[in-house]
Formats: structure tokens, sequence, C-alpha cells
């Protein structure tokens, strides 16, 4: 495989990537059809943050953080640069520094399957990263990888373009392709949960409000008054 | 084993329970004689959250989350919902309509064995959760699981009724028969600390306060003034 | 191997030590070369802590925290004791009592390749404890170990008297006789990075200011416009 | 909780016992209803032992083996000494020293939720054990548990004179009181696998044998040619 | 995402599979470019097999195996079976049963993240699966998946009809597309390695066969006599 | 830190090199008095091998192998070759073609703190390597460690001359100044088993042999007939 980095990207429409970047990873992770989650030990540096972007993308080494400079160039407003690694691996590829580069040209976050640092100060400025560990160890540049190509980072498989949200519970990554219609499914399902959320919250069982009793009653459980009424 | 939901269980007295929980974690679990604690992954969603109250448990199985909703409806004021697996898994079985449910009837935490989603919701719902994991992925309800049965929870027993205290330090669980003796256990300890506190605070030697230099000898500690001279 | 505990011990200055702190964990292991980094597993118990001191060593057995109070007595203001196991353990050895007694003897901070408990506490009492884990399982005094003799905590070397800097990027040491030069070369770096955040706060790219352009060439990464455009 | 070691306990026919050992684990396992297994860390030391045997249990701390000493005496043949731990560890609690002593008691096989050393002896000796971890590390005894007591071991609650079968797949536990029945619904399982295997062997689709086609369009399986005939 | 089953695929000739697969898994790892890799947790059940197929790909849900006798049928003759799961799960998805089946269709191996059982008979069978564990859990038939999609399975991307290659090493995955050149290039790379095995068994220095003497000097490594001649 | 490779090193006398490889780790590391050990992640890559070795040492970097080939040119017939990484990794530093050179220099074993491949030559080899993980990961040549400086491998310090011993139950290390008088410990020890293990395999109970009875009752436990019988 030749070490690439891929100048234009197809990106998907800002008003849609905002628009699943407010709904949030669960719901627009549902309206998929309950796919393209990243692996749970992606976790974000801090709490609080809830962002979605375009996502460019870098393949690195372990120890070795030069793609990260490469990638942030090719970045454009509104970007998430997601770095999957060729082999596992935590050392502390981003800082500071290249937070302050990131946030000078507009990008959103950083997605990225190996270790952070300087998570004082990114906390401070407010730049979002979602990893894998925190830790200090400082990285060489010294072998080339790829940017903006297609790569597999935590787990799931992302394409230049496709749309990443991520906030407390984790990463989601939306096809590009996919995005329109996954926004709609997400409105529908964040419109229909209002209504349940009232009648839940006024204390209507779910079992009723879902229709869940028969089906229970089909699918073997039985109700007994106390454990010694266990049926054989 | 067939899968049952048992309604009616025998709880610990709220006073006590709510006693306990104001000891917090290591002191009720100390009181016990150093024994109730679930395994350390499990860990709160949120900082800060210190609650107790009646286990009332459900077995489910990797990926459904359908006995979550059955075992809400047998909860009752006071209860904290206690969620084992048949197989390791860390799917986010519980989100913020859920949450909302338990909320409604006034169960007071969750404590599950998979995962939790919904996170930034629940911190501001301000409803504690106690997880194995954070994760987004959705669940079905497909296959039945059991209800207020013995289950064993991050490699700890739970009895229905059994009381559960959790904070920042983990989750304990003091089965109902010992609820009274470990809250007296627990208060006379609490009581013998601030003495204690007060005497370290002054700066008095813990060896001494302890009696712990004879001891200390006789289990074979040398002191020496360098390391160079080490005996042979 | 004989168990002792070594009264003497030959400390840096504190000067250097706060200095060394003021940089923090990943400006000090870059001015090292890299090097003297805990693994990531050792966490703070919770965020923003940033603090530097004069090692003091324990060498612990699972679940016996006896040493802890024996290195405490051992102490100087200044120091921050570094508690490594013969054996991996998660057990809770370190709580509010403990955390008493340290401050009022000037400890600044606690790292231990083990459990922590009263975390509420230790938050309230802002005494700073970096450990593998959250813990309230008790432990006992029934086995002795060293006090100030090299240890290997979490994968790092030891001795007494190292400088140990910890904040929300891992654990740092430096040995005693590196201390001078190292916080000459952190200075150094520090105030190298002042000039190259404003230029790329300003938006200089990074792969001009580092002169990376030609060695990224050299190294084989070739541009592309498209995906489409990959060379064979 | 006091130590205590129960001298005398009811165990299951040593004839149900050995018959459910031949049947093996998996096929165990799902007689019970797919429950009663230890989570997959606990590995056999060699491959290809099957055994089966009467539960006798031990409670141990951290780095020290005494209640194996105590519960190999209160041992007879035909069973099978199960270690839980008071907190995760996994020192080299027995070794060949042990095993030797062991066998020349009748007991089958170890279960350990710890460490095991001398695999190469006890490989020599086949006498199996399944553990958490190897490990060399030495162990004290210093603290006593408890003996012939309920324990949760590897996940799973164990009460002695429960049967116990382990191999290759793992460790499945059968309560005493199901032992019977599980038998019987074990041999029914295993007498109706010959014929699928014979149909499966010969080529027979199992979509068919099993009368799978139905359920799986009712499910929503829909077969396409190709990728390219993919439904919106 | 509908949930599909893809009868038919393009496969990679099985000349070209068979060759690869007598390299071995490093060998075609090196000759990609250093790609590939599924995660190294991905074991064999038993030692010394070695195989390579075409990729035929199941996308199963935790706890459930029904999409392993979907794609079953669908394989044909030099196929190996590929499962990702949704979520991380280790239940023992396959075992003999299935296994017979996919012997009686000429299927080579099965390389699924998630568990397997009946280990014992699979390693009489000599059928090869690499598995992220061994477990006995049984599985249900209740959710469909998807079968001859592109999925990723232990972190690397897998295609219908891309060329797996396992053996102790791991398992590597071929491009469908780059099979070819692959093979060249790791022919190329074994006949080159010939010669210089027989030179370093004649004892050659490592330094001079491949003329490291000089960039080591260049990266700046130096050459003391004794650890006391190290420079400052 | 200079990156330095040291050329001569003391060395441990084979002769007590290789009467310590006879007695294997658990006696040993019993000997040194409970020390010395590497963690339990350490497997050998093949069981049975039982090995030891003066120490030769090298630090390398994540997913960079060029140490190996430093490191052994500058070892002895004798010695065993010990890899420590500046950070995790389990990338396949190690194959068959270092192993042809290595054991042409008369180098018994590997020990190494990351990935090994080529495991199915190695085994037909016979030449013993225990590592942190098996990878057919390839590494690169591009950044320079040391070699022959004291590291920390699998969180045991290792000097250059130490006595390394190795075998199924893991890796200890022997310092070189207490190679001797622990030779002479681990011999009387073993001398000391002889008599044990034909009493305990007589049916001696342990608890007599050893004098348990007294110190079990003193320390607390408490012999009861039935569970119905335990004390309050």
């Amino acid at each position: 495989m030749k070490n690439v980095a891929v100048r234009n990207i197809e990106r998907t429409d800002l008003a849609v990537v905002d628009a699943l970047g407010e709904l949030g990873v669960a719901t627009v992770h549902e309206a998929m059809g309950r796919v393209g989650l990243m692996q749970t030990y992606m976790r974000p540096i801090y709490p609080g943050a809830r962002v979605a972007g375009n996502a460019v993308t870098a393949l690195a080494h372990p120890g070795d953080n030069w793609m990260l400079h490469v990638v942030g160039e090719l970045a454009e407003p509104g970007d998430i640069v997601v770095v999957a690694l060729s082999s596992p691996n935590t050392d502390g590829m981003f800082g500071d520094l290249l937070a302050t580069s990131y946030m000078s040209r507009g990008i959103r976050a950083l997605v990225i399957d190996a270790g952070c640092r300087d998570v004082r100060d990114l906390t401070q400025m407010q730049f979002p990263v979602w990893s894998r560990a925190i830790s200090a160890k400082g990285t060489v540049k010294a072998t080339v990888g790829s940017v903006n190509v297609p790569v597999v980072c935590a787990g799931m498989l992302v394409n230049p373009g496709d749309v990443v949200v991520a906030d407390d519970d984790g990463v989601v990554v939306v096809p590009r392709a996919d995005a329109g219609r996954t926004l709609e499914a997400a409105r529908t399902r964040e419109a229909n949960e209002v209504d349940k959320r009232a009648r839940l919250a006024a204390g209507e069982p779910g079992l009723d409000m879902y229709g869940m009793r028969e089906p229970l009653a089909e699918a073997g459980l039985v109700y007994v008054d106390t454990l010694n009424d266990l049926p054989e």
C-alpha cells in the first residue's frame, strides 16, 4: 500500500452534520438501525462535550504522530480528525500545540485510537478529544502513513466525509450517503420520545405503554408471588 | 431454570437502609468484616453520588434490556435496581426514558453489570448509575430473563431485599439479615474514627496511635539509617 | 531480601522540585528524552491536580497496607509517597485517615500501584492520589515490606529522593541526579513553545513551521487529489 | 462474618457426578437452561482434561493460601476444590506439593479464581487445574478465610456439594438439587444430537433440518443475489 | 440498514489462495506492506494449523448465532467463514454440530470475533477456529444480522471474497484485488529469506548483512565499553 | 538520556546459572524471598521449556526492533536477551530469522515485553520465547534505543548480567550479586521438599506436617459440623 495524502474529499452538508450533532450519539445510532458505534474504550477527555463534524482521516503508526500534522492542513472548518493506528498503541500523539493549530483551522474535535496528553490545557481550551488513553508519552516523526483514506478506528470503518458524532456516550459514524435519511429517522425518533417521556414521568407503566405484557408471557415469563412459588 | 418475575419480596427497613447510606461504602464494608464489595470495574457515571436502597434484581441477557422494564414495575420507593447479565456484555441497556420511568416510581439508582447511555441526560436528572461501561449500543427485547431472583452481579451475590450502598468508592451489598448489626458496627467504627482523625491531624504518628511499633519489629521490619546499612 | 525501613535519604532541592512541578508531566518527560513515565493505568482520583515532590517509597504486599503507615512517619514536607506492590492488587490501601496523617506531615500526594478509597473525602480534602484503581476493599496489617528502597511502581524504577511529577497526564519520575539538567531542558522547551503556539494560533501551517514538507516527501508520502488518483 | 470450616456437607451421588462429567461442560450448561458457567478467564493449565466432582469450597485472601490446606483435609474422594478470593488476585496459591496431598486424598481437580504454579509438574502428574492465571508468586499463611461455605468463584455461586464439571470449554456448576434432572436433560440432548450430527455430516442444510427458513424471513432477513441488489 | 444475505460473491482464484496459505501470515502481512492483521486477541483453538480461504462473512449480534447457519449454506469449498459482532461478546457461538455441517460443505475454517466451544471435539475433527475467546455459553436464534456484506472483524475490514490467511501468528486479510500482486511480493520475500537464513545460521552478524552499522551511528547509537563510560 | 550500546558486562558464572535453571522459576523465586517475578502476562510461546541464562538487555521503542539486532551481536553463549519497551506495544519484533542468528551465537532464549511471530517455526527450532503477545505485525528500524543498560521488563528491574530463569510458570530475575546465595537457598528448599512430598503422598495431613492446627485456631478459624452450626 502506497502512503498517500488525499487532498479533496466529498463532505456532508454542514447543516445535516450540525443537526445530527444536536441529536447526540445514542439517538443517531438508533436511527441508523443500531450500527456505527466505535468501541466503548473511546472516552472523552472531559465530560459534557457534544460535537459533530465531517471526518478527515489519518492512518498512523505506533509512537509516530507525523500524520496528525498532515491531516490538519487538509482539514476544513467543520471537520473532525479521526486517527486510526496500524497496531494498538496508547502514546500521547496529540497535545496543546496541535490543538492550537487545529482550532485555528476550524477543526472541531479529535477522535483518536491512541493516547492524548496536555489534558488540562485541552480542557481549558475546550478542544474535545475522544481517545483510547491519556498518556504523556511523546512521539517521533519517522514513518509516514496515509491521510484521507478509509480507516478502521476503534472497530469502525470511517471513510473521509462520513459524519462523526461524539458525546459522553461515545462516538458514532454515519456514512455520508446515509446522513440525510439518518437525520430524518433520528428526528422522528426524537419527536416520538417526547410523548413517551411525559407518560413515563407521569407514572404510566412501561409494560403498558410499550404493550409488552403479552409478548412477555408468550416468551415464557411467569409471574409468581414469592420465590417459594417457583414452578418446577 | 424457569423465567420468573417475583412480585413480593421482603425488604429491609428504610430507616436502616438510609442510615447505612449515610455511612458510605468503605465504612459499611469494613463493618461487615471486609466482605460484600462488587468488582472495582463498577463505576458511577458521574462523581459525588452516594445512595442506598433495597435491591430489586434482574437477570438479563447480552444486548437485551427487556427485564429492566419488568423489574421497574415491581420496584417500590427506596429500591435500587440491580441487573446481572448471563454473560459479559457492555451494551447500553439503560437510558433517559427508563430513568424517567424509574424516578417516577421512587427508584433511587441503578447498579448494572453492563452498559449505560444518555449519560449527559442522566447527570442532569441526577439519577445515579453504577455500571461496567458507558455505551450507546441499543438493545432488543427478545429473550426473557428473571426478576427478583438471587443474582451474581459484578462478582457479588445479591438477594432481593438486600441493602445496596453505592458511592464513589464502588458498591457494597449487605444481606438483609445482617443489616441491623452491620449498621451498629458501622456506627461504632465511625464514632471511633472521629477521635483518631483529630489525633492524626494533630500530627500524632500513626505507628504510636495504633501501637504498631512492636508488632512491626516482631514481624521482622528492621530500621536502618541509610541504604548502605542494609543487613546481609 | 531483608525487610528494612531506611530513615535517611538524599532528597532533591525543593526549588528544583517545585519548578519541575509547574512545568507538568508532558514537558518534563520530553525534557528527559522521552523516558520516565509510569504506565497509563495510573490515574488521578479527581481532575485538575498538578504536584511534584521527593519520592519516599514503600514496597507493600497485596491486601496489606502496613508499610503505608511506616513510610508516612519517615516522610518530610515536600515528599510524595510512592507505593509499589509485590504482585498486582487493587485493594483500597489508602483512605481519609491516612490522608489526614500524611497532610499533617506535609506530604503532598500519594502515587500507588494499587487501590484507593474514600475518594469523596479525599477530593474534599484536596489530597491528590494517583492510583491503579478505586476500591473500598479494606486491608490487613500482617506482612512487612520495605520502606525507602528502590521500587518498580507501574513499570517505572523509583529511587528514594527521585522527583515525582504528577498531573492529569499521568506520573513521571526524574532521577535525582538528572533533576537539574532536566529542569533546564524543560524550561528551554517551554520557552520554545510560546512562539510556536502563537504562530500556530495565527494559522501558520505546522508543516511549514516545522519544515516537514521535504522530509515527508523523502519518507515516501505522496499527495493526490482524490482517492481515485491512488498510485498502483 | 466469622471464619469457619464446615466439616460435613451433603454431596451429590458420584454416579450422577460421573455421568455429568462424561457429557462435558457445553452439554451440561445447555441442559441446565444455559446457566451455571464461570467467567471465560478460567482456563485449564493443560489441554484435554475433562473432570467432574462434588464442590468443596474455600474463601481465601489475596496472597494467602492457608485455606487450601484446610479444605484439602475436609475433602473426600470424588471432590473438586473450588477456591474463591476476597479480592482479585493472581498469586500462585497452588503447586506440586499441595497437588500431591490432594491426589493422595482422591481429590480430582482444583478450580481457583487466582493463580497456579508448578505447571510442568502438575501436567506430568495429570492433576487438572482451572485457574485465572499462571503465576510463580509465592503466598503466605497469615489470614484465615472460610471452608465449605457458599462462595462466588469467577462470577458463579458455588455451594458445597454442588457438581462442578470442567473441560477445555471452561467450568460449569450444577446445584446439587438440580443434578438429577440436569443429567436427564443432558442425556436427552446428547441423544438428540447423534442424529443431527449424521444428517449435517451428510450435507443436509442446517436451515432445513432446524426449520429456520420461515422464521428467518419473518425476522426480516432478505436474500439478494449480489451486494448491488441491496434494498433501500 | 436492512438485514440481507448476499448469495453470489466474487471469489479469489483458489490457486492464489492456497499459495498464500503456504506462505503464512507473517510473510503475507509483510508482502502487503505491513497491513491487514486482525487484533492479536484472535487466537487459534489449537496450535499448528495454517489455512487460507475465501472470506464469506456474517454480521451477528451478541449471544445470537443465527447468521452462522445462514452463512454456512452460502459457502463453497475453499471458503473461510468470518464472523463479526455488532458489539463485543464472547459467547460460544460455534461448536461441533456447526463444524460438522461446515466440513461437509468444504468450509476450511472459522474466524470469529466472539467465543467458540466444543474445543476438544473440534481439535479431534481438526476443524481450525480462530476466536476471541473459548466459552461454553449457548446462544439463541432471535435476531437477524447480515451475510456476505463488508464487516469489521477484530479491527480489520473484510469484504466477501477477500483472502483470509490464518496460522499460529494470527489472521491476515488480503483484499481480493491485491491477492495476485501480494502473492508475487510474498514469494520474492520468501526467496530472499532463504539466503539470509543460511548466512545468519553461519554466524554472519545481522548488523553486517543488513548494512546497519552506519545507519545506527547516524541515528545516534553510541558504543561504549562499560556502563561507567556513559557519555553525559 | 543518550542512546548507548554497552559492549562489556559482568556475567554470572554459568555453573551457577545452569544450576538455577534446573531448579525452576517457582523454587528460585521462593529462595530469593518471594521477589523477582515478571508480570504474569509474560507467557512461553510453547509449553515445556525451562531455561536460564545471563541477561543481555535492550530498550526498544514501539514497532521498532532495531535494538534486537544490536543486542544479538553483543551476546555470548549462555545469554538470554531481555527486551523492554519504552511504551506498551505488542508488535511482532522477533521471528525465525533473528532466532536463527541468535541460535548461531549460543543465545538461549528471548524474554520480550512485546510481541513475537513465526511461532510455528520457533517451536520447530525449539528456540524458547517468553512474550507479552503473539503478533505477526512487522516492525521498522528507525529509532535507536539502548543495549545493556538497566531496564524494567514486565514490571521487573533487570541489570545486564543478572540471571534470568524462565519456564511454564513465568520469568524470574536473580540479581548477579545474589545468585550464589540464592542457589544455596534454593537447593536447601528443594531438598527439604523431597521428604515433604513423600509424606503428603502417603496421606499425612498437611495441617499436621506443617503444624498449622494451633496457628489456625489462634487466627480465629472455627470448625463447625454443618453450615447450620455457624456461630453468630
